[in-house]
């Protein structure tokens, strides 16, 4: 092949690749440092305001070069990460993410496979991750599986098989507006948010979405379940599924998974079950039993990116029935037919099976962590977050005078607030708010908070391979302490008192 | 805070970070002698069966270790990518990567920042990165937007608005089915799959896409559309939006955005643009002109993991009414609502405009690549791409005794075939599908194929910023050798000559 004539000498590989090889060292030295230092750090910082103005300006035409743009990386974002990587943020629902797993975006990255389909080793690496994911809940070898973005997109994924195949009507084709009778979905009120945002994107509306209530437990309310889909059939709605809630994101409550896949084989329902937050929590001793009925389910959503600590993004929709799965997303236009030689080969073509055609190789992080750790290292990371949350429950009722907890702990999730006594639940909330903010801004822990019952509570989630039971130590010293200066400080909280 | 117990010692990070980080510098050095040499080696070659089958065993369920795990995939993995980092990969539609953008994937997930929002630096990285393509595009500042895993996912989004503000009802609380008429669609018959796949996921179903008819050149037929529009006002159809193909799949038109802009504008229909390929040849000064109108849409689709070389998965849509975009996907729990300080303070909330609620930081390696080379740089890779799609086009014109042109070439996409006269169109399909799987077979380059006017046709899509006229040169001449290796060896083409 001739050389490259003079125009042709510019691509966007490193004109220096000496120079982009030490640069490539550096990062891996300075993450590395910033990954086994993150303890001695603040668990969160604010972008200060004269670093978030350097976000404002246009883009450059000109190269600044690779060097350039890691320092402005490495200057004004490295240093504001939203802290989940530190053994004391339990806010939301978040894992910590690994080195190895780090390393593995950047080697999927170099790869840049594309897991649509077709014959290369990244669709094997993305099968034999999800076989792996079924074998652990217990699902057939012949159920498929998708790795999606998360949670959101898993769940999205199962209710859409589930409304396509109950409907009644050809949906793909006609529409939901072709169903005999309007479709209706069953959880409790406790379900995460993304299933009614997947129910409204599906065409069937929030409204579609009953909320079954809860039990004192959080869990879903069985006889109040079957009392609203008989008064729905009587008033003329179609019911097709039963979302069960694997872990719930107030208070990772369980729903009884047994319980409801009997009640959806005698009514005839789809069962998806949302395990974004406790699905993979069958590898632990002491939450398997829970979880029993997960193998039961039509379909299940996990998230990888929570429990397991790979980074963002890694989730999982599993669906027993394959053909169901296949059948709801496949559309294979020509210049994607699949063929049984050259790069177009095999069988493996994902986009059959979920919205994106394009694929990154997210499986990659998934498969060297399971590798790396094994599957019952995971399970001993997540069972001690459960011993963990018990233990700061424990600490919360060592200081009944202080700390009340506010919910039974379903899981790994504790709901608690500073309360001194001699304040009313207005007083309580401004002062917790009030409590939540500083201990964030003063970097020591990173709780986040909900409302149970009208409450504002402290919600702590321990989902991280980090903590230690020092770290909840000191939460408890430093919520003493701030609610202590907050009691004298506050005009509200003397007031009440 | 007191040292780990024993049974704390135990966690997903190194238990040997010097182990750890040594061979993360392996996996440096590794990664950047794979990419250096990349030309050196075929362009695609099939995973042995021997390797495969190394893909079915159960997940272990003890520790192997850092090591093991990489040995692993720099063994069964590196050696067989899909091939699109090559500079003679020209299937489907894909970029090639970077090493930065590589090397920027390892720091995202490294912070392992979550970016539905809060008060961190990657929102802000995101913010901006928006930012700057809004401008690209001509959107105004008030627009809003939001990187998504790619086409399909943006397009998706793009239609949801669409769907939701043209309604006439309330659909994100009632479902599609209270809508007073049946909604409709448009869009040319060349339009990407990804959005029949969009109007079924919600509830519309396939039939409300309308295919429009296109004129010789591929792009949609204007008069067409108008009476099919006013056909389907007469029989009782809603219509809500019209898509318009910025590059489609198949043979690169662009159709006439500006007069779609206006059409629209006449008609009230939400005007989207799918640019998945080529809405970032705006910077391109050989492209720009045709893409005139692209800022009057009401959404457009853009992918930066095509054109912009960015790794997979990054995609973008931008939406010009920032409120109807929100109320499409605003839903904000208590665990997740909004404050002014604290981690959970902050405006940027990007979950309200999508479907996912946890998303990675795929922003830094859009951000990254174009502080490294700024948006000149990609202007004139994608301008040279064009060129090289004539190129090869003038190579394919010289050999009109072997070679035939299938379709003018719209934008960097070449469609052709081998035709030594002679042979009927069966017996051009089979020596075509032939040939094709042998250019892969022998790691030559990597085409792929569509039909047109059903016509089988080798396709080569040249987003590829390492392909060189000497690389279209190697195409034409192996295209010659093999073809004419077949006309000697095929029975089907002898006896049809």
């Amino acid at each position: 092949m001739s050389d490259a004539t003079p125009d042709e000498a510019e691509s966007l590989d490193p004109q220096d690749w000496p120079a982009m090889r030490a640069l490539a060292h550096r990062m891996v030295d300075d993450a590395l440092d910033y990954l086994e230092t993150v303890a001695e750090r603040p668990v969160w910082q604010a972008v200060p305001p004269e670093v978030a103005r350097r976000f404002d300006g246009p883009a450059p035409r000109e190269p600044e070069g690779a060097q350039a743009a890691y320092q402005a990386f490495a200057n004004d974002v490295l240093p504001y990460p939203t802290g989940n990587i530190h053994p004391r943020f339990w806010a939301w629902y978040m894992g910590n993410g690994t080195v190895l797993g780090a390393l593995a975006d950047f080697l999927a990255a170099t790869m840049n496979s594309n897991l649509g389909g077709g014959n290369h080793a990244a669709n094997l690496v993305e099968a034999q991750v999800i076989g792996w994911l079924k074998d652990m809940l217990g699902f057939p070898a012949g159920a498929s599986g998708l790795l999606v973005s998360g949670g959101s997109m898993a769940n999205l994924v199962g209710l859409t098989v589930a409304r396509n195949t109950h409907a009644g009507a050809d949906v793909r084709h006609q529409g939901v507006a072709a169903a005999p009778k309007p479709m209706s979905v069953y959880a409790s009120v406790e379900v995460h948010s993304c299933n009614q945002k997947a129910l409204e994107l599906l065409g069937l509306g929030s409204q579609a979405l009953r909320r079954v209530p809860v039990l004192a437990d959080y869990t879903i309310d069985l006889a109040a379940l079957k009392q609203m889909i008989d008064a729905d059939r009587g008033a003329g709605l179609q019911p097709i599924c039963v979302i069960g809630s694997a872990g719930t994101v107030n208070t990772g409550a369980i729903d009884d998974l047994d319980a409801l896949a009997d009640l959806c084989a005698r009514e005839g329902l789809w069962f998806h079950v949302d395990g974004a937050i406790g699905a993979v929590a069958v590898l632990a001793d002491n939450v398997r039993p829970q979880l029993r009925g997960i193998a039961r389910a039509d379909s299940v959503a996990l998230d990888l990116h929570k429990w397991m600590h790979v980074p963002f993004e890694a989730g999982c929709v599993l669906v027993r029935d394959e053909p169901a799965h296949r059948n709801s997303f496949s559309l294979t236009p020509e210049y994607l037919e699949h063929g049984t030689r050259g790069l177009a080969g095999g069988k493996l073509w994902f986009s059959d099976y979920g919205v994106q055609l394009s694929r990154q190789f997210r499986a990659l992080k998934v498969w060297m962590s399971i590798k790396e750790h094994g599957l019952d290292r995971f399970g001993r990371m997540i069972a001690r977050n459960v011993e963990q949350a018990h233990y700061l429950g424990e600490l919360i009722a060592a200081r009944p005078a202080e700390l009340e907890l506010m919910a039974p702990i379903g899981l790994d999730i504790v709901c608690f607030r500073y309360n001194p006594g001699r304040l009313d639940d207005a007083a309580l909330d401004a002062i917790n708010r009030e409590l939540l903010l500083q201990l964030q801004e003063q970097g020591i822990a990173a709780p986040s908070y909900t409302t149970l019952g009208g409450r504002y509570c402290l919600r702590v989630a321990v989902a991280n391979h980090r903590s230690r039971r020092a770290d909840f130590d000191a939460l408890v010293e430093a919520v003493l302490r701030i609610g202590a200066e907050l009691l004298g400080a506050a005009p509200a909280a003397r007031a009440a008192s």
